[in-house]
């Protein structure tokens, strides 16, 4: 029987909000057994920009990434963000090991190849080593994965964080039972985005479909669910979208994928 | 027999000039064996915290970290620089793992002591693990030191390089014959401080302190020699001072230390 492996994805909504941040890897260190945390950018990075007056470049809602923002994202996600969370991790006795997708050679991408819209330095993954995060979590060592990745040529990119834990989920699910956790401001996928109670409680491909169709799972749901369920095609044995609380309470609601 | 690490520091002057970086890069990664790099920090934080209109404190030339220029240095010397280098250690298949001391709480410290003056969010260093050093070593990885630790209590420190390399090397001399190398602006530690020929080749306890009261040793080589003594008492084989180019060409002059 393969060993448990929790793979969990913040976002901008915990990270932005310190003393949610900070209960939520209370708890994230208090989950037994392997784990690895990957988080998403926030405010902070938006906000340095707007200090350094570049201009936020955004093409159809989408950011777009020059070279002085990618500055500013390595900064933030892989210098602030990263080494705090790791810090604080450290602080509740979870031996916690910052990572960007360089690091290691973990996570290779490349630059986002240009069809109708440049997005600069977005990148897209190729490949995760599993090899050097198994051999950290053979040292006891929690994997606390940036949204930043490289390119092997010396570049660095901006990356999804969401496609980022879904990869990683999948390159270890040969090895582990990996349940792999979406964390947002909401307690899951919702049948009324404006009712926090109407979670769906479980979505599987044929569901999907029935609620893309409805148009009841649209928008930025809709890249979220699509790399959950590239995940579960590649071997994870369970996906949970909810609310940050959902990882340590049994009593809150949340969405569960299946294919 | 121990097998042969080396351990190299750069400092301001390598970070601050992009063609000499590149250049240090390309002949570190190709360094065989076993190795480890500690870089300092250099104009980029400096340039930084000035953009963003930060006072620079300074203490009897000493800068004090503040709550707000921690944050700056830990997104350029943990963010920007340590990725950066990674990145470009990665285009030259050196597998490098980048860390900050908080990372598998490898390096803690305290915040410096006040006495006569409060130096900030600056860490003084307690331990280094070495046991999850040569976890990454055994893994063909090759460690990445910025110049940041953590109190365990969830902070970070601003921690002097040439300190975290001394004391890195200290960790590992039991297990490894450890080659600690200081790159700086100057050949060596120099006879005449305007004339970059004159390197002092070889310096020991004894010489070291002849020079020092003579006034040739003086101001900030003084720390840095101190550091280099300290290794060097708790089992570093062999110590170099020198420009970045000495770790491949022969025929560069430098200064050793011995005991």
């Amino acid at each position: 029987m393969k060993e448990k492996l929790n793979i969990i994805k913040i976002g901008g909504n915990v990270i932005n909000d310190s003393t949610q941040l900070t209960s939520f890897l209370k708890n994230f260190a208090a989950i037994k057994g392997l784990k690895i945390l990957v988080h998403g950018g926030g405010r902070k990075a938006t906000e340095l920009a707007k200090k350094l007056q570049l201009e936020p470049k955004m093409i159809e809602g989408r950011r777009v990434t020059d070279i002085a923002n990618l500055e500013v994202v390595t900064m933030v996600y892989a210098g602030l963000l990263n080494k705090s969370v790791v810090a604080t991790l450290q602080q509740n006795n979870c031996n916690a090991l910052g990572l960007s997708g360089a690091d290691g050679n973990i996570i290779k991408a490349h630059k986002r190849i240009v069809k109708d819209i440049d997005y600069g330095f977005a990148g897209d993954i190729d490949t995760v080593d599993s090899s050097v995060i198994q051999t950290f979590l053979g040292a006891e060592l929690t994997p606390v994965f940036c949204a930043i990745t490289h390119d092997k040529n010396g570049q660095l990119l901006n990356t999804n964080a969401d496609t980022i834990a879904s990869e990683v989920a999948s390159a270890l699910a040969e090895s582990y039972e990996v349940i792999l956790t979406y964390c947002f401001e909401k307690n899951g996928v919702l049948k009324d985005v404006n009712d926090n109670d109407s979670v769906i409680e479980n979505i599987n491909t044929e569901t999907y479909q029935v609620l893309k169709d409805a148009g009841i799972i649209a928008e930025g749901m809709l890249p979220k669910l699509q790399n959950c369920f590239y995940a579960l095609n590649n071997g994870v044995s369970k996906i949970v979208i909810g609310n940050p609380t959902v990882i340590n309470n049994k009593n809150q609601k949340y969405t569960s994928l299946t294919i």
